[in-house]
């Protein structure tokens, strides 16, 4: 499965830049808010750009690693939280009700039987993957297949107008999944890339440690593993699928909401297929857990906001959003100096 | 004038945090929005608080010592920005469009006649202030009507049934009166104290500090001046009068957005004059403009998003206003473990 996504280029920068000088404040005084006007003027091709029908899409996968004691929750809280999320009553809910986001929550692989839900994409791959301390998480086919699920999910989402697309997840243990990419793709040292996901205690987060690395041993991965191949021996569904509707977002020319550790452990996957995705992307919040930061120093990105959340699901995606609208209010509402009759600097 | 300000105590604390760690999340997940979401409780005295009316006030004001060179913008910007805040164009209007806040516009002493206008609340109490370099900014009487006249206007405001109000400024020149306040205040080096405020070049900036130095030895104020007289040196209107506005604010219960350096040299007096009104501010952003840093540090404060503005306005808290309500709306609306039927950690 290949993607085809253009890198940005710098055709409109220089009126881009022109235009941001010329509003009423001092120059530069929107700090990193102007670098994002500059970035979603260019992927959308325009000194106006709009937002369209934003999303937020939650994938949901469970993993059999969870089984063996890598999380502090046991693996139903995968489906329970689904439920959650279609009642509404999830943090996910809250913030992107709150934020006027739409939301879509997509079973990538839950190990439970939803039924046909209102609300709920059924994109399942496999009842949750299988345990990485034996064996790969999933068969190379069941990772093509939850990459293409995921490209055709935001497809469909983009021949529907919608431009921007927030990511989120939910899957007990995937903190766990998303330590083991981390190492495997960067080549940061294992015991930085692990944290305590939703809250182990000293002896869990060793028990994680030991665990996960008994999973790399068993995979012997070779440095130069190809990317397909580490989400294979790791899994979840949940990322694999998160991946493949990343790429094709970028490739859609959509702007891209990155959330947190998971999030961006299916980012790191997607820039080693099609690094140009990069200039698609949003970092929205620095995650508290601490395998976050090998990942944002590997894709030199420096987020939007930082308020030690660790909770997923897409939150700080959500609630970055408004930061995100307000470079484009700015762009397109302010005044400039000569329409305002405000003098400039002397 | 005296301000009868509360500090918060714990009577609530328990059973908030309670109805926090209920919440179908790991417990702590959502990290700062948490402790906003306990102290914002606290302040309003339920375990459902609701902001009410929200608004930012934005006091006006101009300074004699503009025309003597402190500032990279002349001195007329000051009304002209006004006009522009009246129009609707400035980044504060699209902030505070885009985010659900109503915006006040007050004349504290801008040196320009506007006549009566809708939008404008005249509250002038001179046409700028004096040239500190040579003689105090405004007397004690008008120092005091100021801050009289803060208080009065946030009384009407909570009057109507406003619970939560971010605070904001535009005087050109104001940079260069918060440094010294805030040098005289905390006791950090002035140098510290003094940035490029709208954007002098070095030599600009050499010459605002040798002003501001000049300012400091012609006022010769002992360790110890009294809180009042070092605003009366050094000015200006509009910080004054946002004092005694926040005093009034605390006062009446209400939540305080704090923006940038300039509302937090207004903060900092206030504090010296009730140090309790520290329970009701939330620190919306750390500004750009070094001077800030020294004033968080005297406040121990932790400001919720650092994006590297430096535009004033109130635009930092107009910006972060949906991640306090974010903190009102998990609390209020996510469902907790018994309702959702979410297990608990293992």
């Amino acid at each position: 499965m290949s993607f085809s996504i253009v890198q940005l280029d710098d055709a409109l920068t220089t009126s881009l830049q022109a235009r941001i000088n010329n509003k009423t404040k001092p120059p530069g005084s929107l700090g990193q808010l102007e670098q994002l006007a500059l970035q979603i003027g260019c992927i959308q091709q325009t000194l106006t750009p709009r937002f369209l029908k934003p999303h937020i899409l939650v994938f949901a996968g469970d993993h059999g690693a969870a089984k063996a004691g890598v999380s502090a929750f046991p693996q139903e809280v995968t489906w329970q939280m689904v439920e959650n999320f279609l009642a509404g009553g999830a943090a996910i809910n809250v913030f992107a009700r709150q934020n006027g986001l739409a939301l879509k929550v997509i079973d990538a692989g839950v190990a439970h039987d939803f039924g046909r839900r209102d609300g709920l994409v059924d994109a399942k791959i496999g009842s949750g993957t299988r345990i990485y301390l034996d064996e790969p998480a999933m068969s190379r086919a069941e990772c093509d297949a939850a990459l293409a699920k995921g490209a055709e999910i935001v497809r469909a989402l983009a021949d529907e107008g919608c431009n921007v697309v927030g990511f989120g997840e939910m899957g007990i243990g995937n903190t766990a999944a998303a330590s083991l990419i981390t190492h495997a793709l960067t080549g940061t040292p294992l015991v930085d890339c692990i944290g305590r996901g939703t809250g182990l205690d000293n002896i869990g987060l060793a028990r994680k440690c030991e665990l996960l690395a008994q999973a790399v041993r068993r995979a012997a991965l070779p440095a130069d593993a190809e990317t397909l191949a580490v989400l294979a021996e790791f899994g979840g569904f949940e990322i694999v699928m998160m991946a493949g509707a990343m790429l094709a977002a970028a490739e859609r020319r959509m702007t891209l909401l990155i959330d947190g550790f998971i999030v961006t452990s299916a980012l790191l996957a997607a820039t080693r297929i099609a690094p140009d995705i990069l200039d698609y992307c949003i970092f929205c919040h620095r995650s508290a857990e601490p395998g976050h930061l090998a990942q944002l120093n590997a894709l030199k990105a420096d987020p939007l906001i930082d308020l030690g959340l660790r909770l997923g699901e897409g939150t700080g995606a959500a609630l970055a959003w408004p930061l995100v609208q307000a470079a484009v209010s700015f762009l397109n509402e302010m005044a400039s100096f000569e329409a305002a009759g405000v003098s400039e600097k002397m």
